[in-house]
């Protein structure tokens, strides 16, 4: 038996590159069309018109069709509302009536409710498509089963095709799946698991509709046909942000029951935007119509987001929201939902093209105005000679240079693409896309309209029009695989979970909201501009906000404590630290850190690295408080971490960094190759009186700290300043400053994290002076100041 | 006798501090002001106006004034000269006219022509003076000369000032001196010289009558008045650009005998655009008022300059000016001035607050509009999730946010300072500065003048008279301190020399320039944004211009020869090592990059430097190729340049990164350290089969290369990678690759610069192979490729 692929590409190659090619009315085969879910509202409104288009589009060149409208329903009722629905239907601007009556007529007559219920229903189905492709005289080509169902419905379903609705050899199947895919990594993971259980990955067909719609769609043509003026345009050297805006005014009254479940970041940024943030980022794929390539490309920038953290977005709902939740869904009057129906996201790519560059995605419901763009605005980098008057348009490079993909809506009412008219004429596909004088009055995106190259398309098409054509001739490329679709949870579900529990900042809504949901951007963060109006109460026992928390100020173990959330909690530590640094370099025109390894500080170092410009690295020095034993390139090398989380990102002179010798001539700390007291030598040599200024240390669960293990004598006390010591984890050997160096700080900072640590931060807070059994409490500067740096999970369990 | 700054300090505290508490007409004492080229040009446009108001705002708080003009001319007609000149004066707004007439009476009483000669003249004045205060009853309290005289005549005036002009003891004497201050750095100091031995510092005011300009006036004491509000936004965080513009619709006509001496850059930006930079740039003193702290902050930010390359200026001509120069100083009619009438520099202050930020310092004679500003631009950090017609002035931070300080002139016709109302509102001193509203159809920077908070001053001051006031009160911080001038001086004459040979791009001239003098940003280097429309003709036996020169390829000792200006030879090597590398990190995953030391590579390191961001340095390993034993810090240590002028630019990871271990064990190649040894073993552990990706090599006057030196067999063949070798030159002791390692390598490039190099350049071109007398010549890859780089004065001498 063939591969169901292999007919698959060859039909691909009959319709595309041979279309030309062959006469209308020349005989294909035979395509069943089954529309799951025929009766809903997607089906009413654009489902059936674009199987409707289909059918115009392909019918004379030779292809022969049946369409089934399916649900559950009983067959009188439902072939009643679909031939409701079928009247409606719409002919081409331009196509005269007599004919539009006559071609209606033939897509009725191929149209039928079918009810799809139990295994006998899809058995039927299949026996009836046979007999009528026999009784006919055609050969099968495929079938295209589309999912316009709820996803608890996929399952049933989906076993129903595999068990017997798939066609004969050598013939396809095309199952068409609409979002949402999974809430979450997780659930995404899981549905895509089971699916993966009755249909290969080449049969499904994923849709998001905006890779249907025109201006997305083109993209990547303009890209591609533009290549030589401006792909060297397109990237961190020209480019100062990208903008990826769908702004709705409509609210999500009457759909909360879906809305409350997702909210706008699932149901628009983490599909559509993403999607168009990807056609926008990826590297040009060679050949551009390959869609392998195209895939490929794409995942490659899922590869280079930056990672989004909490403070990457900013969140808000309009002020009805939480009304109509409570109204719809029969929720208690003191119900407060913390479901955003506002976002702005800042998104980073972290690659030599875009690194650098603020990527933008927001999109809102109960907004202004409701419109949809790409936005490319370049920076200006020009000094323009004349006085602003006598700049030309297409001449001067001070005006705003960008390129904008307009989705629609808006005040242009259209898809289009513009272009500044100070970059290249761009190149555009004539057949599908014209260029258009601009109403003389139009301003948008700061400039009259006239400033742009304008092109819309020859003719307007619906997105469920241009996709159901792309099923139909297998262009895999403008659906989203599962890959894809993972690679894009796994990006979005972490902002997901730290935004769980967060009160979004509520807007009026329309016009009304003003500038409060305007927001900046600093360095990787964003804000909103304004400050908040109104203040959320937090309904009873519900979990506090981080925000209604400020840093506490305490004691343990009769040093100083400082308690925050953790995110706080850090960003206070990293104040500190440069505090101190500030007034050491301006004290002694130098500052020695000894930092610890492990995971608590990766996010100090990370908010470190973003102090690029204020802290004083050209005069700081960075030692290691403990290293573990393996090569220094080794992922688990202490130094690796310092590196790839704050080393890279600033300009600390190559002589006042100091990895610990722990790999010298080839050999892991053997002990005849004197490491640690290298290290001591060193130390001894540049940091006076071997007084580092600030020694950040952490706390394991045993109540270890550096690599001062209990139980092991190495370090805790005597003359040397660094030793090898033993862990009880791997890897085993180590080295580490000793206690009595530790204790020579001006000032030692200890960062204990997590809920994992609480427990031992309950037992260390009532022992003594044990460093024997608790090396942590072996921590007391000589002369200078030991401050503990905890969060409420350390601290509160 | 009290020493002459005693009495000084005494005065500027009764005329300051105790101003208010003196009653109209209480006597303070008498002082002189000799104003030399009384008859000139700028006495008679502003200077004796300047005396007049002086006149106008002191002689009511008891000071008795005498004014003498003098020349060289016979007194009757200078004395006839200097009442026509007097006629003119005219009186505050809103004097009354008889009034007006009684005080100008006064002053013209005060006033006599006096003929200054020689040493006799210049007795008699004194004898004169002291018999007319003597004569008065009057206490003397000191004298002012004002230069307003060509720089030649400087030295006679000041030897006669010095001998036989000096007031008694007690008494103040200050010298008033006018631009030119020299010609470059070499010609200012000796002018300065001089002047110091006849005068002490604090008696020397040297104008830049930018100074006195109302809105320059008022830089520093916005930041003050402002700190809070500002001084936060004020720094690389925040600021987009800084753009100090002097724009003028005149030309040189009538004035080439000095304009084609200076040209644009020594008339304005030398001087005006500097000062106003320092200005805008400075850390704020403390107490902003302390004129000692305001100098020595000015020069920090001097200290803190980019050195300017010829890259970092564009510079034109309007297309007159050259007939203008050979009609008026008779030159010959194919003469072409080279001298720029237009000029845009990029100036980087690398500092904590300023590193990369621009600052664009623009200049020019017969453009489209005269108007001088200071623009601070700060970036768009925001989003506003409004359509932007429901942005509103003063609430949106998508709106342009600007600080221009705007010097006069262009559509608003009078000094302001113009704040964009999505700023904070500033704090001006009201005494001084009104606010007012904007006529409302006027535009400027992108924006109806409604957007702004616009503050004009309560009354117009010229320049002149603002400066003349601050001699008489001694407030030394508006004038230009001989440190402040040579550190001018010191950072535009390299750019001055760079420029001397090349031809400045031609424009007409007016709004008829169109946008060929408009300029593009790219890094630190600048360049027109539209080609050239007309080629330069070069006179006939005139230097050849580096731009008429390609890159030529021949070979040399066999080997390819690539043949250039040196400038252009650095950017085609640069990119060639960027190939080379994109190649290896493609094919192998990693490139070795093997160095030298020197001065000539420090071009290529800066070249190196600009591509931060397409250069593979993530998978860039940097070697020595040789290094002097000198202390890793030591400012001759090859390894410190590497991270002056590279390193410290750029993201290498540490362990990429191999300095020779020049320094063991607290030693210098110490033979038994095996320094050499342990860097042959890193090569061995670290690159592929030794074998370098790309060896740069220079060559010297006496043949070495690396640090393989004539006569002393080191290195030259044998086993050894590494070798300890003796230079001739200090520090003797040095490490270097040796020939065969050298020889393993996949590319060797030699890069030989600078006319010093020509002799030996011919000898080696001769010389078979004979290391030992040429180590140069021993430099032939085994199976890799040998390219000469050479720039045409190495090569043609």
């Amino acid at each position: 038996m063939k591969h169901p692929g292999f007919w698959k590409i060859l039909v691909v190659a009959t319709c595309t590159a041979l279309l030309g090619c062959l006469q209308a009315g020349e005989l294909q085969g035979h395509i069943s069309i089954v529309l799951l879910g025929a009766t809903g509202d997607l089906a009413r409104k654009y489902l059936w018109q674009g199987l409707f288009q289909l059918y115009l589009d392909e019918a004379g060149k030779g292809y022969r069709f049946s369409f089934h409208g399916a649900a559950l329903m009983a067959p009188t009722q439902g072939q009643q509302l679909i031939d409701k629905t079928l009247e409606t239907l719409s002919c081409p601007q331009g196509m005269a009536a007599t004919h539009c009556t006559e071609l209606k007529g033939q897509f009725l007559q191929l149209s039928q409710y079918r009810q799809l219920k139990t295994a006998e229903d899809y058995q039927a189905l299949s026996r009836d498509i046979e007999a009528h492709v026999q009784q006919e005289g055609l050969r099968e080509i495929g079938r295209i089963f589309y999912f316009s169902v709820p996803p608890f419905a996929y399952a049933d379903i989906a076993r129903h095709i595999n068990s017997s609705g798939r066609p004969g050899p050598g013939t396809w199947l095309r199952v068409v799946l609409e979002k949402p895919f999974g809430h979450d990594h997780g659930s995404a993971q899981q549905l895509a698991t089971e699916l993966g259980s009755f249909f290969q990955e080449e049969e499904m067909y994923r849709v998001d509709h905006y890779l249907g719609k025109q201006a997305v769609a083109q993209i990547l043509p303009f890209r591609d046909q533009n290549r030589k003026a401006f792909d060297h345009l397109w990237s961190r050297h020209h480019v100062e942000r990208v903008e990826i805006i769908m702004k709705e005014t409509v609210d999500a009254e009457g759909r909360t029951s879906f809305y409350e479940e997702y909210g706008v970041i699932r149901d628009v940024l983490q599909n559509h935007l993403t999607e168009i943030l990807t056609l926008v980022a990826m590297e040009l794929p060679h050949n551009a119509s390959d869609p392998g390539a195209k895939l490929r490309h794409k995942l490659q920038v899922f590869r280079a987001l930056r990672g989004l953290r909490r403070s990457s977005a900013v969140v808000g709902q309009y002020q009805a929201y939480s009304e109509q939740v409570r109204r719809e869904l029969q929720k208690p009057g003191d119900f407060q939902s913390l479901t955003p129906t506002f976002a702005g996201v800042l998104v980073h790519i972290d690659n030599l093209r875009w690194e650098g560059v603020p990527f933008l995605l927001v999109s809102g419901k109960a907004l202004d105005e409701r419109v949809g763009y790409v936005r490319v605005l370049f920076r200006n980098q020009a000094y323009c000679a004349q006085s602003e008057k006598r700049w030309a348009t297409g001449q001067s490079q001070c005006l705003p240079r960008q390129v904008i993909f307009y989705i629609g809506h808006g005040d242009l009412g259209h898809p289009a693409v513009l272009v500044s008219r100070n970059l290249p004429r761009p190149r555009l596909p004539s057949d599908s896309w014209k260029e258009v004088k601009a109403p003389p009055e139009l301003h948008l995106f700061g400039r009259p309209l006239s400033d742009f190259y304008t092109y819309r398309p020859v003719m307007e098409r619906d997105a469920y029009s241009v996709l159901i054509s792309h099923i139909f001739h297998g262009r895999k490329d403008s659906f989203i695989t599962t890959e894809n679709l993972l690679a894009s949870w796994r990006f979005w579900t972490p902002l997901l979970d730290s935004l769980a529990r967060e009160a979004p900042r509520h807007y009026l809504g329309g016009a009304e909201s003003g500038h409060l949901l305007d927001f900046e951007l600093r360095g990787s963060q964003l804000s909103f501009a304004q400050q908040q109006l109104e203040q959320l109460v937090p309904r009873p026992g519900a979990a506090p906000m981080p925000s209604e928390f400020r840093v506490l100020n305490a004691t343990y173990r009769e040093s100083p404590l400082i308690l925050s959330w953790s995110a706080e909690l850090i960003a206070k530590l990293a104040s500190d630290i440069e505090a101190a640094a500030t007034r050491a370099v301006q004290r002694f025109g130098r500052f020695h850190l000894a930092l610890s390894g492990g995971s608590s500080p990766v996010a100090l170092f990370q908010q470190l690295s973003l102090r690029h410009f204020t802290f004083p690295w050209a005069h700081t020095h960075l030692w290691l408080v403990d290293e573990r034993c393996v090569p220094p390139t080794d992922p688990e090398s202490n130094f690796q971490g310092l590196q790839a989380h704050l080393l890279q990102h600033i300009h600390v002179p190559y002589f006042n960094i100091h990895p610990m010798p722990v790999h010298r001539h080839q050999r892991l700390c053997a002990e005849e190759d004197q490491g640690a007291q290298h290290y001591a030598q060193e130390i001894a040599a540049q940091v006076a009186n071997s007084t580092f200024d600030l020694v950040l240390l952490g706390m394991g669960t045993d109540g270890h700290t550096a690599s001062l293990f209990p139980q092991s004598p190495a370090g805790l006390d005597g003359e040397q300043m660094v030793v090898l010591t033993t862990s009880p984890t791997e890897p085993r050997q180590r080295m580490s400053l000793s206690l009595p160096l530790i204790n020579r700080a001006r000032k030692v900072a200890v960062l204990v994290i997590g809920r994992m640590k609480h427990e031992v931060t309950m037992l260390v807070s009532r022992v003594g002076h044990e460093p024997k059994k608790w090396p942590i409490s072996g921590v007391l500067p000589t002369s200078g100041q030991l401050v503990w740096y905890m969060d409420y999970e350390a601290f509160l369990g």
